[in-house]
């Protein structure tokens, strides 16, 4: 571990995209320059291997090369967490030992899935994968993916005990991260980070407490975020209402695929990729398969969402 | 390929358990025998790596052990279908390989999963499933695992073309199943093999023109699947009534595990690897975590279901 | 009651379409053409005010109408069962006293839907309907309109206490009905009736050991779902087989409306109502809003699929 | 309309419980005293015939009973608001229709519900009932109830027509809700009021720009979040966290009811009427069948609740 993770982690924290060669391999120069992108921008950690990060689309080489491009070319400026997405257990435990052996400061680890599951079942697997690596575990609470909700009782548990180190809420429920912020004050629960993975709302989330945010869109326009995170910090409230507005509008990027064409998470993905290449920061725009590609009707409406975003 | 599948795939195919040694290793002596158990009673292939042989819970390490010891053990007796299951084509595609290499007969691939997904998505990764591997492509179709459900008119084009060599339904829905296997005769598709997983109503399944089933509980009666089977090949339907009977009676056991304690999977995969340890099959009733195990008082349900279906 | 049930009530039962003028009401004329239609066709019961009956679109003005043509008009000639479909058990019983009053054989009721609702609460719902009216009571497991599914054990325990005089199953689970059916029968229970809404797997149902059917496609064509019963009863199954695959085919009708244009109630009520004036047994193809009506292209989808069928 | 609504609509539109007598009757008194506990805290607007209002557990007659008495005992005071539940159009008009009748200053209606619907046949339903009745129509979105989510393309579009009044969204979906805002600004879109039905995260939605809140505990505590909703419109920030912060926690009495007795829906709106049953405001904390009431141990907990509130 080259840079112990603030205790709690806190700040911008994007879920790094992985940039793809054509014939689809990781694009490692791509990938420092993001990284570049990112940290130059203030960014106050990265989490790579995530959704956005096109973990699920990837094979383990891919994986491991991603993880130990980005921790080595971090070298310690920010703390790098590593995603460890995978059906159940033992396989999550696999990759969650490769990226702690890479040198990620943490890692990143949902609910099982495709298997049917159950809370007990949740409790225990977080529980094993914790046991498993030396270093903190992140749960990550992300419904539309795996299909059920971290249970709140489950998450104070493990987090009153040390097993988490924190959590990625991207699921959605605004209430429920809230009474989840206010359960952990509420209980004295302290070095337990509450990241929100809802780029829509994150100057709530912080008026509302919580610690950071994990923003796709981060990926795009990084500054925007840091500039938001840090209005929030200061408490400059107007100002973090008007930079959240302005990036809500920069969003409806992730609508450029026609929806007839092709699913939402190929549009998004497509969208964050697309916004890359036109900003010169990847080479090419590539998703892994089975993702359709923008095509340049799609990619124009990219670009024109960056111009009216001033990014262009 | 010691054995080229029957054209189309036709009768019993279990889903093939996969045992445990108490450290979590495959217990491959005990996965032996359980084929011996299996391809003695009669079956018409086996698949590996299914949802019941908890291909969801084992590390490609595991994988490639089950893959190797059921392929080297059967020597081309019956066909071996191999699951490829994971997130989506690129690491379906490194499965699907290993289980070619390994000499399995078929492969079989699920819609993406974990990624959202599209019809379109979906129908390209079959595609290039295919194309990676020399061997014939199953899908397999498991809406409650991938949470999407494969499209009759997909289904219907990769069929015509040869992309699929069948499917494996296990969406629950019948009169799909049903209107599928009259479109394919309509549209003079042939050689393709549709497989129910419907295992509670297998003589209905074949009164209506599927291929074969793959059948959970095959693990644990093998000789009851085979000889309904045979009753409805040969148009004894009062005989496979009663056998089918006999069976939906004995998968009671599927629900020996406390609703409150455990999720409805570790239910049913601990009762089938109870009741082969029960059986004297396998030498541990171990299922891989984060799964709950059975206590004494499920696994005496276990041996009631058995002891009352003529099994003990 | 001029007729009681058959006990257990068996057979086709349609659920009967309801006619509309253009300007919305009740098209009394066009209903009773196709009560004749349908007893005239050899029914063995009428269910009036189901899903296919649009009850959920109409006013309660309308509902009495049906009711009242109905039961008149069939002059006890079969039974009538009417639906009482509301989303709680207050309501759902002002429904169910019209229905009884107004001389219906029997009554239908859902599980409560809009309010999130609970096993416990279910079986209180329909304890109490049962309790308040009386004539006999079926339930309507319909998981697609209420998004709960009955619970098996509370269905057996109330089959056995005599709260309830049948099923009308919908759910799609033809496994979870086989096991109804056996465990109905492992209980000793009679004088209960299963009623399947597969329509497309009507022999294998029949095979498995349900009583009835409740065919929407029995409004187009009552003839070939007789004719199919009575092959399914005598053990003609072949011909079963064959009249069902004709069936399957004229199903076909319901995929008439474009996806784009309208969902797939529209589309399959619309065809239905289009066929019925088709064949000239209802004045107008007027569904009611907000319902999208078919146009002339998808009604000649409709007329296709009569002739293909025979019935033009 | 003795009051013409506010333009649009703003600050806390409690969604009032509707009491009921052991018999099941409506409990007039309680009704009336009720709303003297809100108006006199300071409400801007009541809503009467909502999910809290246990509309879908009320015959017609006590829905009638329910406006006819609110309307009466407000005489004007503030606007009121009255729910037309119902699974569709023509249904939906009847009760819309009773409502303007008997003087409410607007009615809110949801998408189609049991029915099978699409985003066109929505739009036509909600364009449909705004044509019949002469006063403002609110939309209501609620997911969790109707399994739809209003398509904010629509919600646009009804807006800038004048078609709809407003919305209340109780989608639990906060970045989609402020899209919405960002959007009716950008558009120009005025007097169209948005209304928030998420009372865990009032001053979150008050900040990025909503009209009013819809809150179920604001039957219970009423100063609350009329304290609430004040301190965000004058900007005082840190005194609005610290109430809703207080209010979230009295919250968790919707938590009372024991999982495994009962649905979260009887545990709520229990919890709702013991609380105004102990707080002296009803007579009975009577809730509609088929709901669980709450038992003493149950009861218990909403006083404790209440009491570290600080209401009793």
């Amino acid at each position: 571990m080259t840079a112990a993770p603030t205790v709690p982690l806190a700040g911008v924290v994007p879920p790094v995209c992985t940039p793809l060669t054509p014939d689809l391999r990781v694009d490692v120069r791509s990938l420092e320059r993001l990284v570049d992108h990112l940290v130059g921008a203030g960014v106050d950690g990265l989490f790579v291997l995530g959704s956005t990060g096109e973990a699920a689309f990837l094979p383990d080489g891919h994986r491991r090369t991603v993880l130990e491009t980005v921790v080595k070319h971090v070298a310690g400026e920010v703390p790098v967490l590593g995603g460890a997405i995978d059906m159940t257990t033992l396989r999550v435990i696999e990759h969650a030992r490769v990226a702690a052996d890479v040198g990620c400061d943490a890692v990143v680890a949902t609910a099982p899935f495709y298997a049917r599951t159950h809370p007990a079942e949740v409790e225990a697997h977080l529980r094993r994968v914790a046991e498993a690596v030396q270093v903190p575990l992140y749960a990550y609470d992300l419904p539309v993916s795996v299909h059920s909700k971290l249970d709140s009782g489950t998450l104070l548990r493990l987090a009153a005990e040390g097993v988490l180190a924190g959590v990625k809420d991207s699921s959605g429920d605004d209430g429920g991260l809230r009474a989840l912020t206010v359960a952990l004050r509420d209980a004295g629960t302290s070095g337990f980070s509450v990241l929100t993975g809802a780029e829509l709302t994150v100057d709530a989330a912080f008026a509302m407490g919580v610690d950071g945010v994990v923003p796709g869109l981060g990926n795009v326009d990084p500054s925007g975020y840091v500039r938001l995170y840090r209005h929030c910090r200061d408490g400059r409230w107007a100002e973090a209402r008007a930079e959240q507005e302005r990036l809500l509008r920069l969003f409806g990027i992730v609508e450029a695929g026609a929806p007839g064409r092709m699913g939402r998470g190929s549009s998004a993905l497509g969208a964050f990729k697309a916004a890359l290449h036109l900003l010169g920061v990847i080479d090419r725009p590539v998703t892994a398969p089975p993702q359709v590609p923008l095509d340049a009707a799609e990619t124009e409406r990219v670009r024109a969402g960056l111009a009216a975003a001033g990014l262009l």
